[in-house]
């Protein structure tokens, strides 16, 4: 081959070098600052060794219980909360008003299937109108999801109580899709039903767990179509009804509930503030929903979240990490039932002008840290991922696209904030969610502290560097 | 500045397009081979749904039990094991002979601090011997780590029962560091005590959790030295022993227990083969260990493990994977207290001079997946790590430097083979690994069929790719 040389530009060459140097600086991200490596350690050290989250939620569950919007548990967790965030001292901490729905269950419900001495094991959903006094007795016609009704029509349908009964696809690794792709039975299962004139909704529990424990969560009625009652049968429960149904297409179910909505009752956001010493008129949210479910005692969903929110300021306060920016830990009300906690805080933020950096929430359960998903500018995702070398591998790590949470997604509706989610592991989380099995002894104290820490140590990265 | 030219040889024009290349090539590796892709999610999706490994293991906790190494309860999991791969109709299914330690713990054990009701909640450490019959009453010493009896000296510690009571490092993020950093109290202090004067060792539980379960384990005897009973206190009874001295250190500890060794016993390792259709002599082995301490059922360590082998092969038959390779799932007899089984199992190895490709041993529990540890050249690791974007990022996110498993690392001595530790996530293993509360009922069946899964799609990939 004969040897030629080659006339290279003076772009060419700095293209060249650009690349090089390209390739130099993503070799430094996996280096670490050993000032933030020595604070995100003492933010993990202290975390496992106090454990003063899940002291936090101990006091939380065993001492104030569940906590549906409008109850007297909600109440409770209102004042508690502001005066623990009173108690360590944060700069500001104060409540936010608002009106929520005041949903009641009213006597445990009852469900049977005619001529079957068994009780099945139920809960009726959350704003549920009631049966009558005397309860209803129908013919049970069973669907696979709301794309059924059609085909049945009218016909079919009409004084019947629909059972819907599809499971969660267990294929799904992350048990939150399984949950997403199942869910849709319960909010909008009832108003669809009464459309073809079905005089109940039954569903089977959306979890991922085989047992009888049932599984409540809101419906949504749908204005100007009639509101028939709904419940969720555990899954066993579900399985023994199909069965009967197969035996005997003409079975008849039994079911009792009085349930009632009262007139929205006054309720609280609750807020507290570091004050940040460079940018204080920069807010970075990190919040959990206050409110619970009225069965169990709301620990995973989400007394864990609001509990991890008050202790990384906590942490912040007692490492001496002075804030570049204000972080404020929320504890929204309503999430479970109208989200007007988290409409409430964004108005207000619109309103008030407030310059909100990022917002995180956790309320995923307090299992064990798997990653973040973040809904921010490509180059802040891309920042973020080169944070990844402060985390444990066992603990954060990724950085996905898209993430937030029901209470912070107005704010980034309102005004654009960028949000993230905490992502745990999510095997468990929907075995007990919105079931009496949500409680205080299926959190682990390790796996829940682990979730402070690694909320912490990224809000510690964001307020120093931005985003 | 003057604009200028630059002459470019042709090696730096084809440097820069190596450059180029490289970056394409590393961007490639992230995408996948569709047809594995494919057999992975099938991988996926069959365990998760069949939920067959929860079925065995369920099987091996609670009609056979736990399964110490020359108890009757060894014995009918080594007959079962063989039995059901045989019916699944392997392509082999035979057992490994050779004789166990037969250590028996006898009656209860009992442990009081004298003057005081409550009674200490106490398991004698494997291996032990007995107390005298009407037991032993003497002073304690307590002290953190061996390296205390040296400056306390044979003055101080002759005729008393030396309390070792070093707690686990709970700023660890992995437990089984923790545990590793604590662990020598339990093996070595017994015979470290012996050498100056002690009658008798106490630990406090090597563990995470702050309850009063007792956990056991193996302590190591050295020869030449007297041998003195061993026995573990709960977290809480090691509490409660520690405020007694305190209050007055010349409190007395009645200890009793009458366990005793018996002579050596025969047993078997199990082993179950896939014969490869492309490379039959080249071994990929995967295993666990079949024995267990004698309390609680062993489904943590190491039922799973062994039920993940089984089922991984199982996984191959059920979803028509020919494998290129001959994969055998090992159950390894006497991990605990003796590794025998892992020892005879690389002998015959060598003996028989076969060629083992690498092995791979779940012993770390029945939890979430997150990564593998590997011990291999570091082009093999690198190879692995191409392969991550196979697995859901909430399975397997990394392969780490350094792994195997106290089964397989014999076969690694003997004959070099590369080893690989499956690492599931470990926040809850320590607080009931060796104690009565290592019971099918912590085992959540989705984090078992993900650790299958894992091990399965990882075993598909190196069979069909090699290291």
């Amino acid at each position: 081959m004969k040897k030629t040389k080659f006339y290279f530009s003076k772009k060419l060459f700095f293209t060249c070098l650009f690349i090089f140097s390209l390739i130099s600086i993503n070799a430094q991200t996996n280096e670490l600052n050993k000032e933030d490596a020595i604070v995100i350690k003492e933010i993990y050290d202290e975390s496992l060794t106090s454990r003063d989250t899940y002291k936090l939620l101990d006091h939380l569950c065993n001492n104030i219980g569940h906590r549906l919007s409008g109850s007297a548990g909600a109440s409770k967790a209102v004042e508690w909360t502001e005066m623990i965030m009173n108690s360590y001292g944060f700069d500001k901490t104060y409540k936010q008003d608002l009106f929520v729905p005041n949903w009641k269950r009213g006597d445990k419900e009852e469900a049977r299937i005619i001529g079957q001495n068994d009780e099945l094991r139920v809960l009726a959903l959350g704003m549920s109108v009631s049966t009558p006094k005397k309860g209803i007795s129908a013919k049970v016609i069973e669907v696979k999801g709301v794309e059924d009704l059609e085909i049945l029509g009218k016909e079919k349908i009409k004084g019947k109580i629909v059972f819907f009964n599809r499971p969660t696809d267990q294929r799904l690794i992350s048990t939150g899709s399984a949950y997403g792709g199942a869910v849709d039975q319960r909010t909008a299962g009832p108003a669809e039903a009464a459309k073809y004139g079905a005089v109940a909704v039954v569903i089977r529990s959306i979890g991922t767990a085989f047992d009888d424990v049932p599984h409540t969560g809101v419906t949504r009625y749908v204005e100007g179509i009639k509101k028939i009652p709904a419940a969720a049968l555990g899954v066993i429960s579900a399985d023994l009804l199909t069965q009967a149904l197969k035996n005997n297409p003409n079975v008849k179910l039994f079911i009792k509930m009085n349930c009632e909505t009262l007139q929205d009752a006054p309720s609280h956001n609750v807020v507290g503030e570091l004050i940040g010493n460079e940018f204080p008129n920069e807010i970075i949210t990190i919040g959990g929903h206050l409110d619970s479910w009225d069965v169990g005692q709301g620990a995973h969903d989400d007394g864990a979240g609001c509990m991890q929110s008050i202790q990384v300021l906590r942490l912040f306060q007692k490492l001496g990490i002075k804030p570049k920016r204000t972080i404020r830990a929320v504890m929204f009300m309503n999430e479970e039932n109208g989200t007007r906690g988290g409409l409430k805080y964004a108005e207000l933020a619109k309103k008030n002008n407030e310059n909100h950096l990022i917002a995180l929430e956790s309320d995923a359960g307090a299992f064990t840290p798997r990653g973040f998903g973040v809904t921010a500018e490509a180059s802040t995702i891309k920042k973020f991922r080169t944070w990844l070398p402060y985390f444990d591998r066992n603990t954060i790590s990724y950085f996905k696209k898209g993430g937030g949470g029901v209470d912070i997604n107005p704010l980034n509706r309102l005004l654009g904030t960028p949000t993230i989610g905490f992502i745990p592991d999510s095997q468990r989380m929907f075995d007990i969610h919105h079931s009496d099995n949500d409680s205080f002894d299926s959190v682990h104290p390790r796996e829940l502290e682990l979730g402070t820490a690694s909320i912490a140590s990224l809000i510690y990265l964001i307020d120093k560097y931005g985003l």
